[in-house]
């Protein structure tokens, strides 16, 4: 089952889920695919189509079961399972993430950080140690993670990269500011999340719309124009 | 100039700029389209359909001039601008966005803070300082910000967002784990960060490839076996 689903469905799954999470805390218990489009500002027939791929949960004439819809998706997406995860980096990045109370109740659990810096190494993040990185074979032999999260340097990722593969870590959640190597078929997973990439989107959107004139609308003075 | 260019070849349009920042820092003056592929590992055909998008830089026998390659997607990006940023939110995210060098190098520069957390406001983080968030229409009132980055809960992210949209701020960076509403033709830029859903996509990835079989391939002791 569920072969073949593109990457612009699965990339929209977590914003279906989301929503469907929502609703339920609204007390929605079910939902036409005409009002969840108007909700997410999408067609009425992308839901259906996006939803199809999965056997479609809907009936005709009621909508969609927001709960069982939730659930399905929740599945689909692994968050069913409990994945543990571990920080390389204890920096303020790493510290937001293992501050971020939503993680683990999608089942990503944070069960250790990791850093070089001594001022940082023994303190505790939300009840997460921060252990030193010549800890790291250790640890991973001894405890069972699927996730490492890198939220070093660059210079630093592939060196780290290459110890926590060595340790037969599969998936990597990736805020250096470089690719991580992988062959097809290696097995490995990485996903990027390269945040000035992100901003650089923002600002060609903001110039490409308004090249000729006064791109963010804002009033323009002599010492402040932008130049 | 530079019309109906495909989203995807936008998002790809960050990457060249890396690496090719990456070239310029080991010296490397020119590179071909086949070169600059077994690099990125994308096709050279990609490559050469991307740049043609904005003209093509490169030269039959030559290559690509990578200094200059650099300097024009730099501008496409709006880099060669500087954009003036305040950031919503003063807790470890937002902290770590302004500890983060390299923002400022490419033109992105963090002019202040805001929160309502008492014991952050005063402080600062590299410079930048932690203003009220009461002093958000003075401040936007009295200095040229372009984006507003957006790292506070969902539950907040409404209500900010409308008075931001009041000051006039077109651009925004979005951390908020929720959509911010827009309408075509409004004049708004939104770029969403949202990290738990990366977090989920990375887990469908693991988990679509290997449903049947153990999908991280580490071994599973019963205490430890994801339930």
């Amino acid at each position: 089952m569920k072969k073949n689903i593109s990457k612009a469905v699965i990339g929209r799954l977590p914003r279906y889920y989301r929503y469907l999470g929502e609703m339920i805390e609204e007390g929605t218990e079910r939902i036409s695919s005409k009002d969840l489009a108007g909700r997410m500002k999408v067609t009425a027939s992308q839901i259906r189509q996006d939803l199809n791929n999965f056997g479609g949960f809907g009936q005709q004439g009621y909508g969609y079961n927001v709960r069982s819809l939730y659930n399905e998706i929740g599945k689909l997406l692994g968050i069913d399972q409990q994945h543990n995860l571990i920080i390389i980096g204890a920096g303020r990045l790493g510290q937001a993430l293992a501050n971020y109370p939503n993680f683990s109740k999608r089942g990503f659990v944070i069960k250790a950080m990791f850093d070089e810096n001594p001022a940082l190494i023994g303190k505790t993040v939300r009840g997460i140690e921060i252990l030193s990185i010549d800890e790291l074979e250790d640890f991973l032999k001894n405890n069972e993670i699927q996730i490492a999260t890198l939220t070093i340097p660059k210079t630093e990722a592939l060196r780290i990269f290459d110890r926590l593969k060595a340790c037969g870590i599969k998936a990597f959640w990736n805020f250096a500011h470089t690719d991580l190597p992988t062959e097809r078929g290696d097995g490995l997973f990485v996903e990027n999340v390269h945040l000035s990439e992100s901003l650089m989107q923002l600002s060609y959107r903001v110039y490409e719309a308004g090249r000729e004139k006064n791109p963010y609308g804002t009033k323009q003075t002599g010492k402040d124009k932008l130049k």
